[in-house]
Formats: structure tokens, sequence, C-alpha cells
């Protein structure tokens, strides 16, 4: 049977012990997505030809959420993040936005959960900024797309 | 066009003033999806069997999250929550866990944001703690279920 | 059986719904103790007679801690805090002092928490600022000697 | 002598007890200055052109820093914010700007030192973005400048 | 007399200059117990034989409560945690349990504060989970009990 | 142009990548000050005469103030700070105090920001114990003093 590393063997939650790995440098890359209604997504392209600040707001908040995941994800490791950035995709199309998070660290532990948490975030914080307009907006699609750095090697998802 | 309440006349970021809002009884409840391999999601449900830390840790963090929501979505007002709780559903046919966040204030502005970080934090918690059994694992179908108390009243999203 | 308040029908851990309770003034008072050797509680009052660094450092701590509760605690309700202070009893015939922290909210639930919390971080960071003379410190009667306001009514711990 | 009201009568610091105050609609606006040289200055202007994000940042920095004020001032009470925006004036004659952040609440304490601590995050927000280009960046200036609500009534800072 | 090493020589508190000191592998061993009325321990043991929600509750706060310390004790250094750890002993005889909590950092500085913290967290949990049954409950005997690594080396409280 | 290092080509807000830069020894000395009343500044002073809280108080919350800078300051890095210590000067003349912070790590990127927040808060706090003497102090000359280690070399403000 595969072993939760996060049990320990009395089946208690429990951080991983990651004192005995290597410091090497390991990165991550998350994204996720936020579908919305016609008048919504257009209400924040409009806003953001002026000056975006619905998609800037989700960008920082990404960001600065990337930096709390220790503080959120019960076993997570609290690591120093040496970058977080974010980039906003659009599809007209389907009226979506999605975020793509990247995060990156020197330490004895991988990045996937704050990339990942920050892409939650940013998305969660473009719902906040549009509800007004549609209470119907459906966040999903959040995933793992990359991640390199420390013994587990590469992981890409395949398309 | 529809007004983006959190920009201001300058197409600026702002808290909304609700200042002027009543205080009322409050509620919301939102749900979220992750959907995994076969493996994983057997690795949750055994050791739920026995004890269920990983769901009992996801619940936990939704609870812990909701209450982290003025700090993570940058324009949420800080409110007293009344009440969260989570409920969690398991899809044994397609592998995949369901939370379901209800939160609850008595105050001036809804709990939309609360029941949805909510969720989103408990399903990246399960994400993490079996992230060395199955990368792959999406996280999907966040959204508001249902909405109450307030000026704009009673939502429900239509199934 | 008795009933565990913060474990719903299903024996999950949930936050106490007090949305239908009335809100009124609540107060607490809590204390808890550090026992140390003489060298140590020495160096404690030789400062302490200048400049008190250390049992200032401590009450600090306390007021700030108690306001950290619901982030902490993981089933306690954020709460607005009307008044928190911090008295220090010193007992130097057995090498110990004692911290009395009392709590006030108007709300719709207790401040017990925020009261023994307060305690418990100024007696840690009493050990923290200590601990280079003395590694044997013990913390303890940490516990709650008065509470009052809501429906239970007053508690006071028999001597 | 003029009382300092966050001391006890020992002389130890305290939060100031506020459950005997009416709960009333409080506002305060503060402001503050960064003054920098013309290259800096510049290389914000021109980006603001574009997307404006170093003074965007700084706005979100200074609402989301509001929100922090009961955790980084320590005698500080917890209080629900009703509303926090800021606003942004440039002065190209001597290179600097000038944040001026309104808080508001209902409750039974002032929103003085939320407005102030908006300012003094939203200036080092900018500092922090920009001091690739120029480290003698001076902030200054940060202080009161009206206040309204609760027993001592309106204050305005004379010109 | 002995140096309090957390009070600079104007005796003002300050954070122990630790950057001339070497990064080693650290641990370090708390322990606490709470004591309580029998039917509140068969209240918890009940639930436990089920699944175990307030002690699992309480050893999630545990570990998350260590990784906050840095938040909570004034003069504490951030550190990177890379294992928490908290186990869980049953004195059904005097109606007592006892956490004892784990923290490993590779870094320069100790983690005893950590899982000191940890410990009082934890047993705070169980106080607030358990409080609508027994007020008398008393927190104590939190202490340390290994520390190792580092120059001053190996500490062990002795039985 | 100078480059806004903080913001990416697509002339967004993100953390600067440091993940190549060399681990070194980094400290920053920031200072800023905060003028008052007469009356307000006798107040501080004939309280510290005694025991000192007010300056004790601003002391303590700017050391725990300058390891929050990553939470307040959105594009800051996450950095474990190896010390961190606060100097109070009085100008009884012109009834002013000035806080001089010094900050410390050994990692990729400097501590300027953590210097600038400590001085900040800590004359944040000042204000916030003094107000109800004096609403009109204001804070300013808030500038970094000194900045060593790391590529950039050092930097000393020129008087």
């Amino acid at each position: 049977m595969p072993i939760l590393t996060h049990l320990d063997d009395k089946n208690r939650p429990q951080m991983v012990d990651v004192s005995a790995k290597t410091e090497t440098n390991r990165a991550a890359i998350a994204s996720g997505e936020i579908a919305m209604s016609r008048e919504a997504f257009d209400a924040i392209v409009n806003a953001r030809v002026k000056k975006g600040p619905v998609l800037q707001t989700a960008i920082i908040a990404a960001i600065m959420g990337a930096k709390k995941t220790s503080e959120i994800i019960p076993m997570c490791h609290p690591i120093n993040l040496t970058n977080v950035s974010c980039d906003v995709e659009e599809f007209a199309d389907r009226a979506a936005f999605r975020l793509v998070v990247t995060a990156k660290t020197r330490g004895a532990t991988g990045v996937e959960m704050e990339a990942l948490s920050g892409a939650a975030i940013g998305l969660l914080t473009i719902y906040d900024m549009v509800k007004a307009i549609d209470k119907t907006m459906t966040i999903g699609e959040i995933r793992l797309e990359k991640k390199d750095g420390g013994k587990s090697g590469l992981f890409e998802r395949k398309a």
C-alpha cells in the first residue's frame, strides 16, 4: 500500500521530516482557472484596458498568498521563497481567466504547495472583486504543471 | 456597464464601504472537489477507516482557512465569524472528494469569500498530504452554493 | 454522555455555532506560573529593578498573544477584544512568577481562551528570555480563575 | 500630569479598556509622503502611465496593512473595518508621492492607527519597489489629518 | 552575574545576534500535560475510539502552533522548521493527557521555543474543545525534555 | 531608462528572483523620528524614568514588526533574520524621539525593508500610546542609514 508520508506510524498527522534532505534549488509551476459570465469578463477586461486593477490585485494576492502557504496548509514547512511570479491568460471565447504561478526556493523541500496556493488565492481574489456582478463564477482546473529540483526530479503534467 | 464595486472612481482597488449597511445574520455555503487516482483515493479512505487524519486535517484547515480570509483576499473585510463547519462527501466511483463549507456571521457584509476560501484551503490540504502518491490531482468546481442575509437576499445555485 | 460541542453529529471538529447567541459584555481571568532556579529568578528581578524588560516583554507578549487566539486555537471564534491586561506576581520564596491575564469582549462568545492563551504565551516569553541561564524552568498551573457574562453566568475557581 | 491611558496604575502597558464605550461609526484619515530622486519618480510615473503597478501595489499594501494594525501595534484593539481606501497624489515638481488613507469602523474605538499604519505600509511598499534605483528615498510627514466619531468628536489638523 | 542575552547593554530587549553562529541540525523535545475531570477525560477517549477529533485537532494545532513561534514570542528568530511531530499519552488513572512535541531545524539557533510553544498550544486546544464539560482543567508541567545541536550541545532533563 | 526590478516584462508586479544569488551575511540600519508636543514628550520621559513602558513597547514592536516585513510588504522575500535590535535617542530640545533599527540575515537578499519596517512600526507604536495627549504628532525622516553585504556592497547615507 502506498505510504502517506504525512501520517506517522500511529496514523497521526505530522510534518514530513526533511532534516536529512539536501538543500537544492527547487521550482514549481501551478495553474488554475475562473470561468464567468460574459458581463463579468467584460467588466474586468474593460477596467484592465485602463489600469487593470482586478488582475493586478489578483497577481499581488497570488504572490502574497504563496508566502502564506505554511500558515494555511497545516503540514507545510515554512520556507524562504526566492521567487514568486504570476502570469494571467485571457480566454475571451469562453469568458475565463487562467493564472499561472511560479514559485522557487533553495531548500530541503519542494514548492508545489506554494504555487498551488498562490493560484487558488489569486483566483479567489478575482471572484471577490467581481461577485457583485456574477455569483455563479466557478474556480477550477487548479493543478501542478511542472516541478523541478530535489530527489524526485522533474515532473511535467501531460497535456 | 456593470459597476465593479471594488474599484473607486479613479479605477483603483478599494475595500467596499459597508459602514452604512445594516448588521444582520448572514450565511454562505460553498463547495469544491478534488479528483485523484484510484490509488490516492484508496490511501485516504483506508486511513480514514482507522482514524481519518487526512480528511480531519482538511476539515480543520478549511475552518482555520475561513478565518484567514480577510488576510489573504486583499479587499475582504475582517469579520467575526459566528460559525464555520465543513462536510466531506466521498465519490468512490470517480475517486474524488467534495468539501462543503458553511460560514456564518452577524455583520454588515456577506461571508461568501469565507466559505469559498475555506473550501479551497481544505482541498489544497488534501493535495498536500497525498501528493507523494499522486501529483496529477486536480482541484475544481469551487463555487458558491447558497448565500443568505443582507440586502441582496437569498442566492441559490441552480443544479 | 456529555456533549462535546466542538464535534458535529458525524464526530468531526467544528466551530460552535454562536449565531443565535446574544451579544453581551463578557470577561475572563486566567493565570499561570513559571518556576525557575534562584539564579534565573534573580537575573530577572535585578534587571527589573532597573527597567524590567523581561517582565515588560512578557506582559506585551501576553496581550499580543491574547489577540492571536483565534489564529492558534483551531475552533476559536475571531472576536473583538475590548480589553486585555496582564498582572505579574513575584514569589521570591520559591523563585517563581505568576501571570494573571484579564480579557474582555462584547460579543456572542466567551473569552476564556483569550485569557488562557495570553497567560501561556507570556510565560513562554519569560522562558525564552531566560533559557540561557536555566533550561529546567517549568510552566504550569495554567487555569481559568473567573469567567463572567453570557448564558452560563459566573464561574469562579474554588481556592 | 497628562495620563498615558496605555499604562496601568503600576506603569505597565495595557490595552485601553473600551468595554463601556458606545459603538458608533468612526472614521479617520491619515497621510504621508515619500520623496525621491527625479530618476526614481520618473520610473514610477512612466510605468504608471502604462499600468501603474507600483502605485497600485502600494494602494493594495496600504489597504491590507490597515487590516494588520492590531497585529503590529501592540496595544491596538482588533476591530472590524467597514472601509479602507487609499488615494495617491503626485508632486512632479519635488519628485514625491503622498498617500491619503481613509479607514472606517463601527465600534467602540477609533481608527486613527489603522489609517496611519496603512499610510506607512503603502509608503514602505513604494520604497521596496524602487530601492534598486534610489536608496536615499525618505518617508515622512506621516500624520493624522482628520478623525470623527466617538466621545472625543471631530479632530482636524490645522493646515 | 549571569547574562540575560536578550537584553542589550542598555538593558533593552533585543533578538540575540546569531549571525556568526554555525548552521547545524538542531532538535528539541518538549512536553506538557492537561489534567481534567473523569467525565471530560471519558468524553475525549470515547470520541477518540471512533475518530479521535479532539486529540487529532490538538496534534494539528501543536504542529501549526510550533510554526507560529516567532510571531508570538517577541525575541524568537524566524526559522525554517524541517520537522514537527506530536505524540499523545493517555493517563487514564489520573484523567490526564500528555503532549510530547518534537521540533527540528537546520540553522543557527535552537528550537526549544518551537517545541514548547507547540506543546502549550496543543494543550490549550484540548481545553478549548472540552471546556463546555469542565472549566477547572489545569495545564502544567510544560518543560523542555531534550535539546541537541549547536554549541551548547546535548541537554536532557533528569527524571 | 532605469529598470524597476519588481515589474516583469509585461509590467506586472513580481517578487525579484534571487534564486541565483549567493547567500552571504547582510545587514541594514534604518532610522526614523516622531516629533510631538512638549507635554507628550514629558509624559513619555517621566514614565520612562520609572519603567519606560512606552519606549520599551516601541522597541518590542519594532523587533516584532521587522519579523512581519514579508507579510506586509507585498514583494518582500520571507527571510530568516539572525538579529534585530532597536536603539532610541531622545531629543529633549525639540521634543522628539529617534528609533534606529538594525537587521541582519544570512541569505540571498538584503534586509533594508526589515530595518525600515521595524522603524516605522516602532514609531507608530509610540503614536498609539500617546495619542490621547497629542494627536498632532508627526512621524518622519524614515530612511536607510547603512546597508552591507551582497553584490551591491556597502551603502552609507551622507550626513
